[in-house]
């Protein structure tokens, strides 16, 4: 398609009219990006995306990811001119309560808005999930006669995303990955937030990028139409095998000339400027100014775009009829495995036998993934350890688009924004793993699949002091309880293998947030006592009655995970009236009716003493001010794991003595 | 010195070893490492590191970092072998309940471990806090007449600390600034745990190391040990200005052929082959064996090391005479300023102030900073929000290290490791900033400084949905809680100006762990009812009455940081029986006596009612069963700050609803 600079110049110098009386209104939000990169928006928005605004999440459309989502009046302006479902009176309720614009682009608030971003280099990691998840969908997928599947991914980032560690460790993966479909533009302003970038930054960016198997191009004038549209054009044609870097030379806060190429250009500051910028831009008096041309190019540009999709609804058409094996396989996508059909696929486990939980999820794994052939399984390199492999396939890597199991490599925090990147896709479903403790090196990612109602499953295991010998740099104690003040994150930490069979069903049904599946290192015994159904269903309402009590009740124990065992062992010297609650999901357990929880949790008894090998506070809001907590407000120890738990006080012992206190 | 090839050829095969002998003894650990880089330790134990083994804290030591900590017993065999103080009998107690001799290597517990290692790329982090305080000291201590400070800082890496986000945060900040006293050995053995290291990187990284400003040198044979000494004093004489790479060819687990060169090398799987292994490396039958001759030469290089240290102390005394001021200035480092003085140096704010605790915070800091010399204040490109510039002094940069404010760039992981590594050399005292939503960024730095014990000042701002329209990227409900969990890091929430006087105070006064303040974007007003000695002193015992009933104790009101204003405007409307408290920090509060605990909240009072903008499950520990807790249980939304939390129920209404219903 022939390139039309002429407007689109027009259009930018809108779209910057557009932010700029965006954020005069509210006084609040950045300029600096919006300004600075309206040419690449127009480019990518007026010429060089495929995509249809009618069908935001049509499946073969071109990703676009706005990384630096502090600059989210770029996407908002890109979007309401593109005919997004988007109107210009949404576009003036900026950062307006309920409005659909956001202070930063938010994942389901807005059509178009492929991720939610703001915490800097998530992005950068969606736009490699997102690539990941588009390679493994051409290689499922396509076919030699019909190709459903050959969109780009396009990320937009600045120096602060270029910054983070976890943009670092996601490009060198997708560098690694040979991800063609990638393609990455720097916004490069040589501007910070506080300072320009050379107070923090001197680095050789297009020599960092080659020696981590990038291709890049450098435009020294990021504002010029025809060289921004030849560079994309070249990145997406390029057959190297390799993921894409162009770096834009920008201006930022450009059209505001008060600030523009300094900090002072970056968030709302240059707002105070508005009229004056509005004239030097040619704009005339009006506020949120569209010309008639522009929006006649537009219009003209979206008829084009629908073309091209109707001929791809023909490709994808005949690719149904031909292939309807494939084509179940890409509709399973949208199949809701209910957990008790997943629980149908998974064996009873051997009532003898003694098994970490972790174990025991590599059991479970396999029949699961049987059953949902769109999940995929990774680790940071820690798959025998975390035992979440996927058997009956391989590795996924460039000879092999299709393998089921995902090498991340020491990334854990790459790893998780990668996950949220597949998961935005929504054809996949995804998991991941590392040691539980590592957790905090993903939260920032884990915290936006929370946010975004992501559904991917972390499988994180080694969960508390039962490590062992590693000692308190690996052992767990306050991770689990930080994990469960997460909002939305389901947090499932099964007592044994039965339970985990549970966690596993629970987390796979679950659509709406992302689960966390904390497991033991440490070898578990089967809990018989508890019929094999109540340990898989309790798990679904998140905490049961684990033992009830056989004469008026006069206690309740209550725990979660490997210290179950304990608590049970427990009630046994106690008495008949001693109840021990199963707790695995604190999130699943406190959405459950009140006449459920008071059920379990009878408020007349307050002789109640939780135990878990972890930080207490947590669990005042189950004993309340009159009970115990047993558990380990300190860091943990390098022993043995028995010994670790014995010299923490992580014992029968213990919460007999508490109970009797009482 | 001459290098002695043929005893460090000797003493690498007595390492190697003892590795094996440990790891195979208690059946876990990991023997990669330690003897794929024995010639490094050789190198550097018994040739290239400046250091006493009787004085392991000496301040011009060179440091060596194990940043593969899970490499310990590299560590373990070379101290005993230099000999620190660490005997055999600890060595033969690897991973034992409470010997010297942890999984991981630990701060405080070993001597000649500079830093706790283990969690993968913290060690580089803390390398380059090291160097940086190294160029630090060097500006403000050296004269002409004296040089005090000449030391190096080396750091041992792998591949698996080399892939990590905040090693990559790390080097980059160490390029941009210039730290040529710093050398990273990376031994690069092609092998990760779960696999050929190929399997996930494929990096250039000596052109990605000059690429941001490192020299670079190879060594094909990691295990030539003229070649490595040549490398180690060509990086150390280095006069380019520049952070010194080398990358080191190694064979992992070299000396049991059976696993070496492969990932099985990597763990505790070679120890089986210990007896084999033992006579391949030409040693006896006996277990952890070290030969007369090693033992000889190692008490002479003790001896050559000890006469190089009393050559220092020479230099030391003499500039001591020379510079009394800056002996004085070193001599402060110990200094242990009470909370007590540092208030008294802080005025008073004026009654009708009506700032946010970040802009307090500013003014707060300002006495603090000139009353401590030696405190140091960065911000991870964000000191126009977080308002923690060093005022009375500038950058520290290439060409003023005597700087005393950082800029880390939007790096908070490296930033945070940094910090450790600033801290664990103990000269200077040092904080960083960023908005506390970014936490989650900087947490695993955060938990390894707790653990440590290091005093490090977090000063993070914008700490709820008050923070407005940058709407829930950027709005913390959960990060409070979460951060409060962490043993041993003092959270402090201030609720007003002279709280966060206290809470400055309380902080520095701390010398054995980190503390993070939680301080506001928006303003709050000065809580002129309670008088200003208790706001600043009720922050050091944690928890405190800031509101007194005047008549029989109804209720309790609870809260911490900006709400507290609602607390305490519903405690008026609800009348004289009804008492607020204020518990800026859980930690602090917790540790306080029973009797104090009870007389702030006394037990007999179970109408109580916290009011937080975050999640609520932790304040159950305070309000029990019988409470309510007013909080925010999901993620925020983008609108102004009073708007969010109006929209969010956290308002004074609300508690007043809260307690009349109980």
């Amino acid at each position: 398609m022939k390139l039309h600079p002429e407007i689109l110049a027009q259009a930018s110098a809108q779209a910057r009219g557009l932010a700029i009386d965006a954020v005069h209104k509210c006084s609040s939000g950045h300029l600096g990006l919006p300004l600075g990169a309206a040419e690449i928006g127009a480019v990518l928005y007026g010429h060089a995306l495929v995509h249809n605004p009618d069908e935001p999440r049509w499946l073969n459309r071109d990703r676009f990811v706005l990384s630096a989502g502090h600059g989210s009046m770029f996407l908002y302006s890109w979007l309401h001119l593109s005919g997004y479902d988007l109107s210009l009176e949404e576009v003036k309720n900026f950062r307006v309560l309920h409005s659909k614009t956001p202070g930063h682009p938010e994942f389901h608030e807005t059509p178009g808005v492929e991720c939610t971003t703001g915490p800097l280099g998530q992005g950068i990691g969606n736009g490699v999930g997102l690539a990941l998840s588009g390679k493994m969908a051409e290689a499922r997928f396509n076919t030699a006669e019909h190709v459903l599947f050959d969109h780009h991914v396009i990320v937009l980032a600045g120096d602060g995303c270029m910054q983070e560690g976890v943009a670092m460790e996601a490009v060198a993966f997708a560098g690694h990955q040979g991800l063609d479909n990638l393609i990455l533009i720097y916004d490069s302003n040589d501007v910070t937030l506080d300072a320009m970038a050379d107070k923090t930054q001197g680095e050789n960016t297009a020599a960092r990028f080659k020696s981590i198997g990038w291709d890049v191009q450098t435009l020294a004038d990021g504002h010029d139409l025809a060289a921004i549209a030849k560079a994309v054009a070249k990145a997406k044609k390029a057959k190297t095998g390799k993921p894409q870097l162009i770096i834009a030379k920008t201006i930022i806060g450009k059209g505001i000339p008060e600030v523009q190429g300094t900090s002072k250009g970056h968030g709302e500051g240059g707002a105070k400027f508005a009229d004056a910028a509005r004239a030097g831009l040619g704009l005339p008096a009006e506020h949120f100014y569209v010309s008639p041309e522009v929006r006649e190019y537009f219009a003209g540009h979206k008829k084009r775009l629908k073309r091209a999709y109707a001929k791809w609804r023909k490709t994808y058409e005949a690719w149904r009829t031909a292939n309807p094996d494939k084509a179940a396989l890409l509709d399973s996508r949208n199949d809701r495995l209910s957990a008790t059909d997943l629980l149908a696929k998974i064996p009873a486990f051997a009532a003898d036998a003694k098994l970490a939980t972790r174990a025991a999820g590599k059991d479970v794994l396999q029949p699961v993934a049987a059953a949902l052939p769109l999940l995929i399984s990774g680790s940071a390199d820690l798959h025998g350890s975390t035992l979440n492999y996927i058997a009956a396939d391989k590795d996924f890597e460039k000879t092999n688009r299709s393998g089921r199991n995902l090498r991340y490599g020491i990334r854990e925090h790459g790893m998780a924004a990668i996950n949220n990147g597949v998961a935005y896709d929504g054809i996949f479903r995804t998991s991941c793993a590392t040691f539980l403790v590592f957790a905090d090196y993903s939260r920032p990612s884990m915290r936006i699949a929370a946010l975004s109602k992501l559904p991917v499953l972390y499988i994180y295991t080694h969960d508390s002091i039962g490590v062992g010998e590693d000692g308190p740099t690996h052992q767990p104690v306050e991770t689990v309880t930080g994990l469960r003040v997460i909002p939305n994150l389901d947090v499932i930490r099964p007592a044994d293998p039965e339970e985990t069979a549970g966690a596993f069903a629970a987390a796979l049904e679950r659509q709406d947030g992302p689960t966390l599946l904390s497991l033991t290192r440490q070898a578990v015994p089967m809990l018989n006592g508890i019929p094999v159904q109540t340990r898989r269903e309790g798990v679904l309402k998140g905490g049961y009655i684990a033992v009830k009590e056989s004469t008026d009740l006069t206690h309740i124990l209550i725990s979660a995970g490997s210290e179950l065992q304990w608590a049970i062992a427990a009630a046994q010297q106690l008495g008949t009236g001693v109840r021990v609650v199963s707790i695995p999901s604190f999130l699943r357990f406190d959405a459950q009716s009140k006449e459920y929880r008071e059920s379990v949790l009878p408020t007349s008894c307050r002789k109640r003493v939780a135990i878990e090998a972890g930080v207490t506070g947590l669990w005042s809001k189950y004993v309340g001010l009159d009970g115990k907590v047993i558990g380990i407000d300190r860091f943990g120890l390098s022993a043995p794991g028995n010994t670790a738990m014995k010299e923490l006080g992580i014992t029968t012992e213990a919460v007999v003595a508490a109970a009797k206190s009482l």
